[in-house]
């Protein structure tokens, strides 16, 4: 089976990545065949769960067994850094990226508190921090090599035992690419796809929209993961790669918020349905995200106004997919509880 | 303090209650004052967390002490029948509620693995289910001995050092009443209240709405606690009451849909301010609830489609709210990380 070989010793090019994105296997029909005859017979009203029954169903689905199993759930945070954070577009200087990437290595971040709580395990994966991408206002953030480099970086990062995947990222400025990335893949003024990040002022707002415009005007028009070469960061690139990965692997995966969601979305661009193994867990504060995923055609499980990256929302997600299946495993029937149906 | 007394040895009347509302405790203001100083310290963008921020602040001033703890989080199920039941409201048989008492009591409903998931303990309270409240299309749905009976019940369901309180219902044809409290208090047409409940068919909606009417029709224009008594039922009743007795005791409270919020809706339409300590956990697919959430000026943390009651949807929320403490809590602040501020 393809997901059963060395994932990636053989990527050596876009092209390739192309090759193995149109052979991505679909979802497992056989289990969804399982999960669909048992849902029906649980004590609730049809229906009743909500989303949490499409949760049960998506897991069978995208692991390729029933029941499903979450018992390995992992969150990856990769970080990198940008170029155009030298052009004043973050409310925090570049340095942050390596502190921060610190914070979660010593355990003190909010994504290593929501990891404990939902057991999740976590690991950092730090991309060249002392290297930051080209300034994309100029030239390319990215070469090929540098591009596959951060690409099976994120393809690395998936260990094969995994029943479920958060992403996330931490890179002071990377909420810049992640507006232009959507601009050019989903057109628009760039006003609209660009925010104020960690908490930008009006006049900083202005001067990032205008690095948006000026990334999308050099760059725009090309296909997806050229458009995440030339505009994106390297923790972008992993996390559209992380997310290749769980596909072949058979991983269900949770998308945080803006910034991941544009990563991933050029995959998408590539090839249709190439998201469908992926839920996004919440609606960003950030407005673009919200625009980006009516575009993607996904609806948040939440929106509680986070606006943190780190793969937070992923993490939090975590609990809500651990109820879904646990309803689906553990409930009575109506059968054996002695319950009379409608 | 009063929320340190015998919670109900001398409540005998509505009168009583209304009594007990108007000197209910407020937030403390010393321990949001403690969360206040320490939440902008943590290695985040100020605001990034959104509602679990808000969640933070909440336990604080409703607990009355920083930190705040969720050592003993605690859901309570409160069932009962119904005259109105009889009159074809619902796609199930009555006898359905005596049947899921017996499921929850032996581990195998949705609100059983959502307590296990989130480490809650559950306690089911069955409120004389062989003796339905009257048809409140001829009467009232209880005496005011009823009343008071199902009120103490709620209240006394409360543990004394209870952290974190879920309530819920079990009922057949419950959210009949609920629409009927509901619409008694905030006005509008019966039909904009009434919904499909456990999967009813057209027909049936057109039954439902008018038992709805014709039980506002006779019994509306009362205050709150009356509407409750003429309209409700008697887990509705006991809900209110935890609700009560849980703000006496200091205790946050999470609601459910559309059943358990209209419910304590009659509190808020005594007493200004009844439901501060109360957040709605999930907004129903009910379409009612949204209406009446809006009438209570309060926004649900998450919308799944969720219409099962149970406590279900407060259930879920405690994931939510233990990682809204965890990040308070454990989150290292920007000096102890070494992370530099915006």
């Amino acid at each position: 089976m393809l997901w059963r070989i060395p994932l990636n010793t053989s990527i050596s090019s876009v092209a390739h990545i192309r090759t193995v994105l149109a052979a991505m296997p679909g979802e497992d029909l056989a289990a969804v065949a399982v999960w669909s005859a048992r849902e029906p017979q649980l004590t609730k009203p049809a229906g009743s769960l909500g989303r949490l029954e499409e949760l049960g169903r998506w897991l069978s689905a995208w692991q390729g067994r029933h029941p499903p199993r979450l018992d390995k759930v992992v969150a990856r945070v990769f970080a990198g850094n940008h170029g155009v954070a030298a052009l004043g577009v973050s409310a925090f200087p570049p340095e942050v990226t390596v502190q921060m990437v610190a914070n979660f290595q010593h355990g003190g971040a909010a994504i290593n508190q929501l990891c404990t709580v939902f057991g999740t395990e976590l690991d950092v994966v730090s991309l060249e921090l002392d290297r930051p991408t080209a300034d994309f206002t100029q030239m390319p953030a990215m070469t090929e090599a540098e591009f596959v480099a951060a690409f099976l970086a994120g393809m690395d990062a998936v260990p094969a035992d995994t029943d479920l995947l958060c992403i996330g990222e931490m890179g002071i400025g990377n909420t810049t690419p992640a507006a232009a990335i959507s601009c050019a893949l989903f057109g628009g003024e760039a006003a609209l796809w660009t925010g104020r990040g960690t908490g930008i002022d009006g006049a900083g707002l202005d001067r990032k929209t205008q690095v948006v415009a000026a990334g999308v005007a050099r760059h725009g028009g090309q296909a997806g993961l050229d458009i995440l070469r030339c505009l994106g960061g390297r923790e972008l690139v992993a996390m559209a790669g992380a997310t290749l990965a769980a596909r072949l692997r058979r991983v269900p995966v949770l998308l945080d918020g803006y910034v991941c969601t544009a990563a991933v979305a050029a995959l998408l661009a590539e090839c249709p349905g190439a998201l469908d193994h992926c839920v996004v867990a919440h609606a960003s504060a950030e407005p673009g995200h919200r625009r980006l995923m009516e575009a993607l055609g996904k609806t948040a499980l939440f929106d509680l106004g986070m606006r943190l990256g780190e793969a937070s929302g992923a993490a939090l997600a975590v609990g809500v997919v651990r109820a879904a299946l646990a309803c689906h495993t553990g409930m009575a029937t109506f059968a054996e509880a002695g319950v009379s149906g409608a």
